[in-house]
């Protein structure tokens, strides 16, 4: 019997119909899919492709064992999901060498700050694995907004908000477009970035772009608070004829 | 009668099942597509969509006035695009003016560094206008390089060749993860400021990502000749359990 292979299907920022067609016709096709999702929830990845599946489809999902419960600089972090992510890559091994295909559920862009990768570099020396791209949340958050994101020769600098303030402001007020993600607690040291860097009043917050709840607010007038999926942005202003 | 609506829609990286479930939708359905290309050429956008549009669909070439034959720095490049942009939103107003909905094909994202944004800016105030985002050149290319571009707090910089030298040198010494585009008759120069800024042998070369003659090869291997469609990519290697 050969060997299945593990395809990693990008499914874009969370709208059905922004899936490529490819990733809609092998989710369509799937006998076994596998997907991230923190314990006792559904998992969004699931929740995307809820009634394309079809009838009978093993299913298997994978839950973090620990998400925001202990900081991720901390040793013990790195043990518990790499164990985990281990774990996860010899259940899909089985799968394969009893000649399955197996379909992994990613969110987004499966090479673009993806669960994914991990699971990836463990498995590409040992089974086939394929890569099937997709549309990035940052892209469907810029089209939320309503103006284009680049121009001309913008540099545009996509940062995590995790990073340390002054890096933060230094990556800020070097580049003309600007992406930030993974905001969550770090809000506040991302405002006050923004402003050290002297470009708050240019930022806007994108909530759940793509998705039913979409919301697009300047950052000065967005709460305290902003869900997992939030992107802020600065627009570039290059050369337009 | 009700006015027809402007869609600009992302074809993604150039492989037809790469484009999404919505623009494959628009893409059949529709009774009239504008497209960009080069005087006396098919169109890359046209050549995309090959056998996907419906019998007696309504075509309308929009053809560059000038590409490379004026330096963009000239007055009057920005003279003669200005009026071919023009041109092309009366002719699409027109379009929407007689009820008729009009798909406008555009390569990769619209609103990341495309020519669309040229129509939009103009049109967005006139007409109704529908964006529909697409999966980008540089996500193929990272996925054809089969190595993740972004980890855990990766920087990424995206930064087009045509900048100064000095500038791109900068850019590169301060990243992680590093996209460049528009690389053309600019490679010389990036392969100079790669030089400079150490990081040349890091740098990994990808031709015609997602399409059929696709390629792969480090920069230092790679000849003095690249094709329009190159990207050229520095992986992060931030923190992985």
């Amino acid at each position: 019997m050969s060997k299945g292979c593990v395809f990693g299907v990008g499914l874009g920022p969370g709208s059905q119909d922004l899936m490529s067609v490819r990733a809609d016709r092998l989710i369509r096709g799937a006998t076994h899919i596998a997907y991230f999702r923190k314990k006792g929830r559904r998992g969004h990845a699931r929740s995307i492709v809820e009634g394309l599946l079809a009838p009978g489809v093993v299913e298997m999902p994978m839950e973090y064992p620990v998400t925001t419960e202990i900081p991720f600089d901390d040793p013990r972090y790195n043990q518990l999901l790499s164990t985990f992510y281990e774990h996860s890559v010899a259940q899909l091994i089985e799968m394969t060498e009893a000649g399955c295909d197996v379909v992994v559920l990613c969110e987004g862009d499966p090479f673009f700050y993806g669960s994914f990768m991990h699971l990836y570099t463990r498995l590409r020396n040992r089974v086939p694995v394929s890569v099937v791209p997709g549309i990035t949340g940052m892209s469907a958050a810029w089209t939320a907004s309503g103006t284009p994101i680049t121009w001309g020769d913008d540099v545009l600098t996509v940062a995590m908000a995790t990073l340390p303030e002054d890096t933060l402001v230094e990556r800020i007020r070097q580049t003309d477009a600007l992406v930030v993600m993974k905001i969550g607690r770090h809000l506040d040291k991302l405002r006050r970035a923004l402003k050290s860097a002297g470009r708050e009043a240019d930022a806007w917050l994108i909530e759940y772009a793509a998705m039913e709840n979409q919301r697009v607010v300047p950052l000065k007038d967005a709460g305290d608070k902003v869900p997992y999926f939030s992107i802020v942005l600065i627009h570039g202003h290059g050369r337009r004829p």
